[in-house]
């Protein structure tokens, strides 16, 4: 074991920071540290904390903190910010607010911003939530604004996912995040001194009652929480809420469930980008890539014939194959969770 | 040839509804179908409309819509919508005031209420994308919401993306699009009769300013239009960009250009989702997912190291390389972009 892994085991800041750092330039050796790392996790509990920019999530991510240190528990924030290829860096904004931990050891915030880098943003999460759990952190708080797919997987694989609104919002605004909505464990309807607030719980109540099936522990029915993040209205309440969860996840050990589903995620996806490399690669030395898109575009041969065509040369597939397993059927998640 | 791929290259409505169904259901010879309609595809010139739920997208195609109609052109229509897994269908909202269009035979409007069916997003567009141009279609507008991975690649392949944004819309809001935004050839500030018009303007020219490097045809400076979509206005200057924007890419011959980029999208994802298939039968008949899982959350191995044994096992990738394909690099898009 190097001398930089023991550091991390033992919750050095500088040297994780370090780490992670390396990992987000391409360091060959820091994916040898990664490695070390990784018999040393899968101990922390994960919250996803997610809702619209400007919903106060920082805030509230904050009173939740406090609440885990005052009962002595090593927490990590993983702050995932939107981002653009072209800024090269997260947008801070109201990160800011939750720098007054930042000078608590027992507390380790990260921005990530990243789309398109590490494999994308599940795998850069998880390399970040790795360096934390082997750090000790007991709590690991991950903070999302809910758009995207990628966003709502690592929703899917917390273990507690609070969902932050607030009232008046666009009604299609937040339809757009219905793919998270039912992913949701905590509902908080944050700025809850403001009009609307009694709509938004009616909607989300809906919403609720219309299914929530994709998450281990699907028995566990939701709760609905209002708070005045500003003030510290109803944060206790939500700190409340997230133990509440967490024992009942406990009681019916679906805990291991969740980290199978955040392992299969992970396997998948770092499965997915392995072959894509491979298959870009086996273009290049065969035919070449310009020469499938040149029979392609003069309408020589569809892409799904052409991905059978390579497919079936690399005994990756039978012929005849590639429509039985493009063709529709029911969502992944929901024939995974009848088998 | 069969009788109804003739009938929809002679563009006939009905027997198209029906194609696009049966794919949505999973109908085995609606890929025959789609497979022969394949080499009469091609030829269409495709808008990406995107923006926000409420920015007035629908009302800006319906006056694209009409001056296109104007010059005798084929218009096909995609409207993808944000969905939820349990909604189960496509959310109507404005969708319907494009309706006045919907007895004139020059115009096939589809909405798309797709996420994790038919390979996903992008799959689904292309299918439907291929049945109008073989339906005779000039021009394809797909409408989307501009969020996610997905619809930034189908704004990416598109001939001309327009950008729809409406002015006072929270900051980080607008931030959250910024990966779709560099993509934009035409910015539309809709509802531009509101207070905070200027601000956006001048935020937009600076984001643009900021790099738009991930098109072909990137010498182009992109337009920043005001509409006020509901009296009209503006309108006219927004047929006109699109009119200016496409001799723009015929004069640099870019239209091939976006033409390869979109198959070659096309053609990894199907790949993706073949591959994704071909593991997870692998693992099955092979020692087993579940077996894989347990090694993986005793902590024994790590995925990456897990995800290296199963692709050397099949021979798709080397001992040591899986770290050298997912660690960070530059975006792919900038590093095709150099090639």
């Amino acid at each position: 074991m190097t001398d930089r892994v023991e550091k991390i085991l033992q919750g050095d800041v500088t040297t994780a920071a370090k780490l992670i750092s390396e990992i987000d330039n391409g360091v060959p050796t820091a994916f040898e540290a990664l490695r070390d790392l990784y018999p040393h996790t899968g101990h922390a509990y994960i919250i996803d904390l997610t809702g619209p920019p400007g919903a106060g999530k920082s805030m509230l991510a904050d009173g939740i903190i406090q609440n885990f240190r005052e009962k002595g528990k090593q927490v990590g924030v993983i702050a995932i910010d939107p981002t653009s290829p072209f800024t090269g860096g997260a947008i801070l904004g109201d990160r800011v607010r939750m720098q007054r931990h930042g000078t608590d050891s027992g507390v380790f915030i990260r921005s990530l911003a990243t789309r398109g880098h590490f494999g994308g943003l599940t795998q850069s999460t998880n390399a970040v939530l790795w360096i934390m759990e082997a750090m000790g952190k007991d709590i690991v708080i991950i903070e999302t604004v809910g758009v995207g797919q990628d966003e709502v997987d690592i929703g899917r694989t917390a273990h507690t996912t609070i969902i932050v609104m607030v009232p008046g919002m666009d009604d299609e605004i937040q339809l757009m995040k219905a793919g998270i909505v039912e992913i949701g464990d905590i509902f908080v309807v944050n700025k809850a001194d403001r009009e609307g607030t009694e709509q938004t719980i009616l909607d989300l109540q809906t919403m609720i009652k219309m299914g929530r099936k994709f998450k281990p522990g699907n028995s566990w029915v939701p709760l609905i929480l209002q708070t005045v993040a500003i003030s510290g209205t109803g944060v206790l309440e939500l700190a409340q809420g997230v133990y509440q969860h967490m024992n009942f996840l406990q009681m019916e050990n679906h805990i291991e469930k969740h980290n199978r589903e955040r392992l299969k995620y992970e396997f998948l996806n770092i499965a997915k980008s392995c072959i894509t490399h491979f298959i870009m690669e086996e273009l290049k030395q065969g035919e070449g890539f310009d020469n499938i898109l040149d029979q392609m575009i003069y309408g020589k041969i569809d892409p799904y014939s052409m991905v059978e065509k390579v497919f079936t040369r690399n005994h990756l597939c039978q012929v005849g194959t590639v429509w039985d397993v493009i063709r529709p059927s029911k969502p992944e998640s929901v024939k995974e969770g009848q088998g």
